[in-house]
């Protein structure tokens, strides 16, 4: 069996199971107090050259979004979003059961499009009703997106300004952030700290058991915010789970160079692709590639033994799938897939 | 000032203000234990043809929503609704606040499309990937619609048939139910209360000061309804207030002469509009008429003294707004009205 | 019957109908922002010596409660109110429906000993473990209480007092306000509205149908509140119903004027429980009396025609029971009581 | 430093993290459906003597008394807890924060007494008013309690019995079930599976790294509950993480192993404390032991390096603490303790 269906099918990243192993015997203080958790949260604020962030580490990534932007918003705010957007459509309901609408727009390849983000503002305010309706109180978008396309540094500057103008917070969610920051971009990790208001560093899909990593960035966490995180149930008691992985994740470069490996592989098996003339979805580049294929294929691929992610129907007769690179897809890997296409 | 904003600009009918006078200094129970609230849901029960029926009266339209929606639904379900109803854009987000997602389709005319209900369920359940998804676990529709449309009878069914087929309940928001039963219809209130799990008979747009009567047609209330109700805020010690008033409502056929009234004063201001020609936003057999007008001509009608509501931008030049008749509506408003035109 | 049993089983103080009469045919605003709303909220600031005061009506008592004290407090702050408060025991939950730990404390004859909070406050924070635990943010209070007794103005400053120091709220119910000012005591509302955050004065068992006066004295109703109150299915589309109601309550004195009526029939109430050599259960200086009686004449009063509360078990062979004077209470009502006991 | 001060500052038990690093690259599905969650489930089946169980596995405790309390109860109904129970007073408000009340009672060594439980329950239902009043909807215990205390198997019988009476679920919180099971004790798994309706079994304090399993045992766990999961955003996308380990615990005994090596230790540090003359606060059977010290002595043993925890006030001159042992500690441990001591 090939696994290209995901980035997270495999465990740890080996170095990352040896910090646990080293540490294991080690007494260490609960609840994300550890040191391990102190230093790890130092060098996220040193990489991303915010040394004031505050940051907490999270369990998942549905998780971090429900908290992230329940605490944010006020109850008669909602969150924008574009209609692709994890929060909109995969976390089962989670930020509608904090209590908070996700107001959602049409999306271009998965990305909002700031012109569109300023205009629902803008309308919005200009309606004599709206104080019976739900205030746009928060900004989400995901980088990389669900569709594994990028946003520019313009197109970040322009919703960076937008949300300044209305005084309501950016929120980036990064659960892919390695993967895109290794990418052609003009995006890097402290640009993001600069023109966010918070965002996350993810973890589960970059190599980590578990564990995302929130950052808070202009001094906004909320009061009292470990007190939180319990209240929703997501504080472990053994946080130096997380702790311990994320500090070797930003230990001599690692996190970016898992990013960097994903991205080389996706971008040779985006030329095998090409080379056995297989049709994009979209462009992508990180390390989701989306291709449609006749309905007829997608059988004869699985007894080939590849496994992808069904995606969505393309139209009658077609579907889209996701073929996903990883920290831990390996060069046999696409040549074993080579074979297969 | 004539006043066709809409049909809550007023108090209370007269028969309704003399009841409460009447009954004023009578000791009652409260909390809705009263002779008076008896007697009208056993009225109600009658004319629904429904006599096992559940009745309860809440304060208002939108409470009314959130508490069925909330009580009817799992925490894993949303309620279908077009992108226009009430629960999807005017209430503050009322439902996502009590923890469910507006799972919203487009509309025709303000109305759902069976069709679309049955492809969003049917596709709900196709998708791998349901299980992080919200399910769909009610349908939702206004009778008459918030562009006052009316479902025919056959649409009516076949929304029942879907509900049915996937044990869901279908609920109609009533909140003008009056005027609705009163136009050319094909829709009367026994066939309302069978082909619907629940439905409510709004009272405060049909002369009521304040009520609406929600009625659980399968004996499906949720078990210590009034528990609920009370931990929502929403029992009221004098439960006399609405039971005073829906049992005059529902004496002497009031309730339905006040929606032939309201229709009938409706015919002739489309009949007005005609003669002048006025462009009609859509074909509205209920009280509320909506008609596309340039901008220059909303103020030159303010001026006049004509209250209107305004609805929604029609294009850069137009502007749709709403004129509705009611109980309170005269012949002699009418007039004046055909005079300001 | 001879109806004692609590202050609220009559309709409207006959002036108030009057004036929803009166008023009944002028097309006004809805939600609120009609003329006599806006009348009534200005003369509620008169009163209360509170010219900024921010003013909101809403429909009944747990409502009240349940918006100030969700709106009030942080996610992870619960609120402090004695265990015989009315949001600790009779509303069904909706505080903690809302998020919210009710932190009890033992009450003294209904009311909070300062001591006993500023202690609690005191150990909260001297907890190590106190970020796992509750935060106290608000302190509760009603006035009069549940026993019908009143909190002294050295009382109430010193609550007033510790809130400060803790910068926490201090929310005073009034559901019997009106009673509570007429009684001898040294707190009257301006006082009132000077030592509290914010409170709320009482239609509901003051001769209004339906209606009560949240008072924010300190600046500090929350951002967008009539949106939290349209979210919460609070807002009465007819807010003229309220707005009526309390203008008239503030007009001519006459709520205070009620409420000394009812006071002075207390008086002759307790007078005569006193000649009968009844025995009281605690003494109270408010509308509601609480009395022992042997279990063998619950039924005998009964079926002499009284109607009274149950209140509570005193012992195995005793009960305490209430009988309340209100602003309808008539003094042939006394001397028929007086008659049957 | 000497660590007694909990159960869970080490990492993971080395066999289980020898188990993660075996499977760790393997390919395996997300979401808790790979092949060692499912074995880990039947093995708890299997010990449990409860085939038909229904297992899921979460991050935590508070997670989990959280998920499996907002989903048995309704909204009108609150949970039955000692007033020491982790989810009164330590879990942040987690319960209430769901909606629900925390309905306390005094506690016996950190048990609930039966017959307390009884007379709540039937006073609730004689109190008139008690629609206005929350429902006890479950009873919570913790087992061991947060006093390291056990229930015996006929207190267990009559709390099932009491709850079987009246329809309500019978929740086991067993964060140290393990202890508590290797302790002298007539109560063993498969009792705990018959008599309760849910309870789970703890991971954290006995080995894991995280994790607790839910074991629903009457086939009453909620429909679409990995829905309801996802949307508390307690959903790991490495579900393997905890599939893994609890796979490992429940092969060989491991488990039950680890507790018996606990107790044993906890018996020689009871001997220790006894032949030193330290006074125990409790009888304690299980891991967990709690002694009086005068204040003096807290910060002498402190620099002696013992690690304690800080339990509560005893009076003014004396502090309670707390020594536990754990799957961890060693011989040697205890050696060096008796040095200090």
């Amino acid at each position: 069996m090939l696994h290209f269906e995901n980035d997270y099918n495999k465990g740890a990243h080996p170095a990352l199971l040896e910090a646990l192993s080293q540490t294991n015997l080690e007494s260490l203080s609960g609840y994300g107090t550890d040191k391990y958790t102190l230093s790890a949260i130092d060098k996220i604020r040193q990489v991303s050259q915010c040394l004031h962030a505050q940051v907490t580490f999270l369990a998942g990534g549905t998780q971090t979004n429900q908290l992230v932007i329940d605490t944010l918003l006020k109850s008669y705010e909602g969150v924008l979003a574009a209609e692709t957007g994890h929060i909109s459509s995969h976390e089962a309901g989670a930020i509608e059961f904090s209590g908070h609408k996700v107001l959602t727009l049409p999306h271009v390849e998965g990305k909002l499009n700031p012109v569109d983000v300023q205009q629902f503002i803008e309308d919005f305010y200009a309606d004599n009703n709206h104080e019976h309706m739900v205030f746009p109180g928060m900004v989400y978008i995901s980088h990389p997106t669900e569709y594994g396309t990028l946003y520019t540094r313009e197109e970040l500057e322009r919703l960076s300004q937008i949300c300044h103008n209305y005084r309501i917070p950016l929120f980036l969610d990064g659960a892919r952030l390695g993967y895109g920051l290794a990418a052609d971009t003009d995006l890097d990790l402290p640009t993001i700290a600069e023109l966010t208001d918070v965002f996350y560093i993810g973890g589960t899909k970059m190599g980590a058991l578990i564990g995302e990593a929130v950052v808070f960035t202009k001094n906004n966490q909320p009061k009292h915010f470990s007190s939180i995180v319990k209240q929703h149930g997501a504080l472990l008691a053994k946080g130096r789970l997380i702790g311990v992985q994320f500090d070797r994740l930003f230990t001599d470069n690692l996190y970016f160079d898992l990013g960097k490996h994903a991205i080389e592989l996706a971008k040779e098996l985006k030329a095998i692709l090409r080379e056995k003339n297989y049709r994009f979805y979209l462009e992508s580049p990180t390390n989701q590639q989306f291709i449609i294929l006749e309905n007829s294929q997608l059988e004869i691929l699985s007894q080939a033994g590849l496994v992808y992610s069904f995606w969505e129907k393309y139209d009658t007769n077609h579907t889209v799938i996701r073929l996903a690179t990883s920290w831990s897809t390996s060069r046999d890997d696409l040549l074993a897939l080579r074979d297969i296409l």
